[in-house]
């Protein structure tokens, strides 16, 4: 291919692609930027600049770019082949490494991406307990399965009642029997959310929880938050079911390691796949055994094409194997570094910005003090334009890759050089901006 | 790893994944058995067998196992990453290939799956029309999204009057809300397909079609039916969409190459990721501008952690530069002649075995006379345990793999070698069986 530059590719790009791209995520204007090469936590663009990478792919890469041991054993399984109509023993293995982390991920079942999962662990709640409808979190998302996905863009002109949260279709014409199947709930609200799920509690199959949204705002679950779900679910005989899509490089076990209570099936995604698509669900022995095909009465047939390719699965198995504990522990160890000197950063510029995340990833607020609440994290138009510029400036000035909600992913090849650069990127976009996001706060 | 056997691999898979298996085509009875290493048209298991692969991993693969220039590019790319928080460039060489293929292909989006591509056509459908409800013909398989399934298995006890046919669920609890917003209808028939559509006129957003339904019996959408279905959308504003995820290997441009009117959208998957996940819609420009980031009123908000990863567009973009208009020719000419070949040997043996298929693709049926409906082509218990005493023969004494409705799906790297061991192997097969597929056609 003759090398053209980002403009010309991108317009190229928007004769065959709608909108020019195949991921919004990758969306810039006015135009994207076309990746050449990245290796550990740098990217390069094709125009040849370099940016240290903290988006990692949506939190999808772990260990970075193009990590040298699962190079390797994908070029070697790749001279055997992508992809079969038999079985391969490395899903096998992955499965038993997956297995050891968390005491509820007695059955594995892996499919292609983080959509699927949700979408297989909702059809495995319903198919096990008899329930059609499922509630979930105002402002959470859990990829682009229509009853996942509702309320994930609720907006003060349409949410309506705290109380009584209204299902916000994301997609225009979504069925009316998807919304009326999904009980929205404000997060981390014990009180109002038990009464929410006591409005239905005879027909909710599973209450789907992500333990750190991301665009709730990054708030963790709290313990007795969680706990109460619980015990509710206990009571009413539905499921707990978690999305850790994003959150299982959070601790060894997940996200869910910090709680006394377990859920019932846990949704896998990103880091797994050791940068090859993936999802998988992971759960109670006696629940996923709606899916086991030797049943006479199979509840939940489910197959896919690309399911469990060995190629993924060789990749998975590399990546996760890496991420052992104390893998896990030093990369939280080197993020809460970083937070400590960006706190400092903030101190230091007296801006009112806050900070919220768990383990290896953090998001950013344009408020003195962390949001606690979907509706309270939910970002104004005057306040996304303000991240745009920080971004911006972060991108173009500071050489350096973000996720577009001002959040940053870190990775096991991150060292204190890219801490420093961070930091020092942080503080000449803060003094930047500073005038701007101290107006924010007084309007 | 330490060697280990395939009954052995799969009593440890049993205690991790659920049924022992994380796809439930690769499952046998009493195990599965596991792939070492696959090449060309041969796959080999763990114990050392040789197998012809006429399964290609359901369709999936075009040009066999482990394709030179699909492992050189592939490895090229592996270098400088496999995921990006950036676009890159082959996404859009790739869809400027699949867009020369057909004209419907205008614009196209990139996804990770077949599963994931006709939900995204599905939601794009609703965005666009406005309305909720979609049609689809009874026994289609078009991936693992509810709406998708309705009917996929209907059977003698459930699938009620012909001229109206139920909307039965395929999993456990699916909610009434989806069965509500599914249109049954019977392929190829197109008096009651109308009829049934006419019911619901205002409400139907897209009629569902595949031109060689595989499960409907592989039989191939007439050309009166689909052009009927045409003129019925473009008369009560519903759209047409294809799914072409194994059928787009028919043709160069598709199955959809044989009709005089051309589908709205398509879903594309399997061939096109050279061996790696993979999903797609591509349709009319107009259409494709509801996933459009750049629109102010953005109907279908759509993301995916893993579409259009660099890794999946060069393998799909070097398969499909090589499954050029003269390689399709050449493989179909191939698949023609195992054909003659094949119902030479039918005649030899005086079964009463029938085929259907289209390009590449062909399956096979326990009858004198070819099903025409999915009725017809409906196997019964006793048919299927026959077919599963051929398929082992085939497979435990013939050494070659077929996908488990008894059908083969050709790739490019099989030679008259492969079609004189296949005619011989059913030959033999055939033989042994004759008695009992006989007695079928008494009962």
């Amino acid at each position: 291919m003759v090398e053209k530059n980002s403009e010309e590719i991108y317009r190229q790009a928007c004769e065959v692609l709608t909108g020019g791209v195949s991921r919004n995520t990758v969306y810039r204007k006015p135009f994207p930027h076309y990746a050449a090469k990245a290796s550990g936590c740098y990217i390069s663009d094709v125009e040849g600049t370099e940016r240290i990478d903290f988006a990692n792919n949506m939190a999808a890469l772990i260990h970075g770019h193009a990590h040298p041991a699962i190079i390797e054993a994908v070029s070697r399984q790749l001279q055997r082949g992508t992809a079969y109509t038999l079985a391969s023993e490395i899903e096998v293995a992955f499965a038993q490494l997956l297995n050891k982390r968390a005491k509820s991920f007695e059955r594995i079942r892996f499919v292609n991406s983080g959509t699927e999962a949700v979408m297989a662990m909702i059809k495995a709640s319903r198919a096990f307990t008899g329930r059609a409808k499922i509630a979930k979190a105002e402002g959470a998302y859990h990829g682009t399965y229509d009853y996942a996905e509702v309320s994930q863009t609720a907006n003060p002109t349409n949410w309506g009642d705290i109380n009584k949260p209204n299902s916000v279709p994301l997609v225009y014409a979504t069925p009316k029997g998807v919304l009326d199947d999904v009980l929205i709930f404000p997060y981390n609200d014990i009180e109002r959310t038990i009464a929410i799920l006591d409005t239905q509690a005879d027909q909710i199959a599973c209450v789907l929880i992500d333990p750190v949204p991301h665009r709730v705002g990054l708030l963790q679950g709290t313990c007795e938050f969680i706990e109460a779900i619980y015990n509710w679910t206990r009571k009413n005989g539905a499921l707990l079911v978690f999305d850790e899509v994003v959150t299982l490089r959070v601790k060894y076990g997940g996200a869910q390691e910090k709680y006394s209570v377990s859920p019932d099936i846990t949704a896998l995604g990103k880091i797994i796949g050791g940068g090859f698509p993936v999802g998988a669900i992971a759960g109670r022995a006696d629940i996923m055994k709606v899916l086991d095909p030797r049943e006479s009465n199979l509840r939940f047939p489910h197959s896919g094409t690309f399911s469990a390719n060995p190629i993924t699965m060789t990749a998975g198995y590399v990546a996760m194997e890496l991420f052992d504990k104390d893998a896990v522990l030093r990369l939280n160890a080197l993020t809460d570094k970083a937070i400590r000197q960006i706190e400092e950063v903030i101190r230091l510029v007296d801006v009112p910005v806050s900070l919220t995340g768990a383990g290896s990833m953090f998001r950013f607020h344009l408020t003195p003090t962390p949001p606690s609440t979907y509706r309270e994290a939910y970002q104004t138009k005057e306040a996304n334009a303000i991240i745009n510029e920080l971004l911006d400036f972060l991108y173009f000035n500071e050489k350096m890759l973000m996720i577009n909600t001002f959040a940053c992913m870190f990775s096991t090849v991150m060292t204190q050089k890219e801490i420093d650069k961070l930091s020092d990127g942080l503080l000449r976009a803060f003094r930047a901006l500073k005038p701007k996001i101290e107006k924010l706060q007084n309007t």
